[in-house]
């Protein structure tokens, strides 16, 4: 812990990014206009035919959320920058404020005809996503060069491993998609509620101490 | 002292979230639409007529500045992290950000008919709130295991003792809400300022020093 | 600096609320309407049309501004934290996201009989914010009681001298704006230049060690 | 580094305001209207019709991104702050904020006759950027007043070499807007691909250190 750790303040700038993303989510979730002339049955009713916009809120929050956990993860053990790691975290962060926009898509068509466009739209940022994340963290990686000095080799292995499941994962997504939007956008629930879970044992083991 | 506070960033993030949400709240305060053909007084009485969405707003405002100043207090007592802690952490984040619109829902249907709909959405929201922040909480301290290795376990027992009234609280005023809409909203009106009230002077004299 | 700096998350939280508030001022700045038919000089005309609107932007952007200046410079001299100065900074925060508001209302009714009503409405709000910032150093220097053991009690008497002056100011102005719209919200754009101005020298001298 | 870093809430400030910034550009990309009647085609056909917007997104996100680096980078070398400091970061994130509106007028002009003003508008917010960071850093820098003691000479006036080539760059691309506004906007899209291109191997070397 004597070496300096340099990434502070891209932590604080994303840390920011993240949580506004992830925030502006629920500006989707609209009020429904005021029915003046129905009983109060048409409110719950109203409010629960807004069902793929709550389904997609959840979505996108999880999947914002695992990609804050795993920021947070490597930055736990990256402790240098250079100037194409700022390039590359912000290329991540470009995807992370497109999330809403995919959110929002998913949300209006998913029971109309553009069902299947909307969730290739959701399913291909999240590929980018993913694809975004493993570049950040091979680039990071590589060598150990931006790692610190001490880091367990054994961790930044397991989190390579993990990694690479990540856009394969997506493509399936997407070709779901393709075939059925809402095996699709179930396929990216799936994920985002997968990849929340905490890893296997033994890596929990090791990282839970660089959180 | 010497124990490495681990839990910086998820506090940034958390404070991000907390920052944002908060402030969106006041999106909900509309500018009347112009009345070109009316004298002055109608801009007072367009703005008079908006009480039930200042009332949301400032409910709404105190319910989350005392989730963060609790979210604040108790972090003040842990020190370390694991996977289960952040997503629970994150479970609670995203209900915060529900919070404004359930307060839009409120401060729209509190004077139509559906006024009972909207609050139970409210104060459901605030039970789950109450429920996330009591499982957080849980979490960390059974056993001590998050927290400081030299933390007060007098101080760590009375915070496990004042949020078990949470829960419960707004169960009671869901309740109420389901007989009479404004009764319901008023105590968690009048909840929302009790929470904010600091606790009892033998838990603030050792809290203080955590803040 | 061997004592305990204990209020970083209170002003993480607070940052992020400004930071927030004074981002949203520019939502208020409204893309005109696509003119179908009209040539370029349209355009320019639309944009020029919405003085209010710029003015009432960089006024409060100056005075959230003004209000971050000095709310880092008397945290500059802050170490400790209770619940009520939580409280009491939560209050001045309320009153920084209702800035927004307040300028919407005067960018929209400048021009219109309801002038009156939104200038007492914005200086209002200046007012409430002048007096909480008072309230909250009050309670933090009140016998030194939350300030840094060695904190320099002429800078302290100063910042209290010079924050004196603020809600009186905004009295007048709200007098102003009771005769006078336009000289009402002039004098609130002068003050939040004014108070952008650095103190007078032998303060400043001791400050800008404190920034 | 015995020379104590005073401008760290400065940083995290400002980091609020450029996170808040970038992440509010995204609201510009709307969800096109629900074409119910419509077959699927319809939906990619009017996602592929909002291309000035995903252009000026992307654009801004980049202007911003860039500005954030070169922020990132000076606070390396500034280790102090002053009163006139403080106004002149303020006036910068001022113009940080009107960036997303700027972005919209292009978004919504550039295939009208309205381009032409669009586009100068949005040079021109890049020119004022461009002169605010000058100022800045000139400020900070003349006679190393604001740096820290032991920084690197060459380092620093290698930014203020690089820093006058922005300034001079958005006249240029302004003055292309006003003959045409596809090579104006062209340009500042080019410009902000440039500026976002690590700096030379020799000031990286040196940069790299201080990140």
């Amino acid at each position: 812990m004597n070496e300096v750790k340099e990434t502070g303040r891209i932590e604080a700038f994303s840390d920011g990014v993240f949580a506004v993303g992830i925030t502006l989510l629920v500006l989707d979730i609209k009020v429904p206009t005021l029915p003046l002339i129905n009983p109060r049955i048409s409110l719950i009713h109203e409010l629960a035919v807004q069902w793929p916009v709550y389904a997609a809120f959840i979505t996108s929050f999880l999947t914002i959320l695992v990609m804050w956990i795993n920021h947070h993860r490597i930055f736990g053990l990256i402790r240098r920058s250079d100037d194409g790691f700022l390039v590359l975290n912000g290329m991540l962060l470009l995807i992370v404020t497109v999330v809403p926009f995919s959110t929002s898509l998913v949300a209006a068509y998913i029971v109309s005809p553009g069902a299947r466009t909307a969730v290739l739209v959701y399913a291909g940022t999240c590929e980018v996503l993913a694809l975004c994340f493993n570049g950040l963290w091979r680039y990071a990686s590589k060598d150990g060069r931006l790692l610190a000095r001490d880091h367990d080799a054994l961790v930044a292995h397991g989190i390579t491993k993990s990694y690479r499941h990540g856009p394969l994962m997506y493509v399936i997504a997407f070709a779901l998609g393709l075939v059925n939007a809402m095996a699709g956008i179930g396929m990216c629930l799936a994920l985002a509620v997968f990849f929340t879970i905490p890893p296997a044992k033994h890596v929990a083991k090791h990282t839970s101490r660089t959180v």
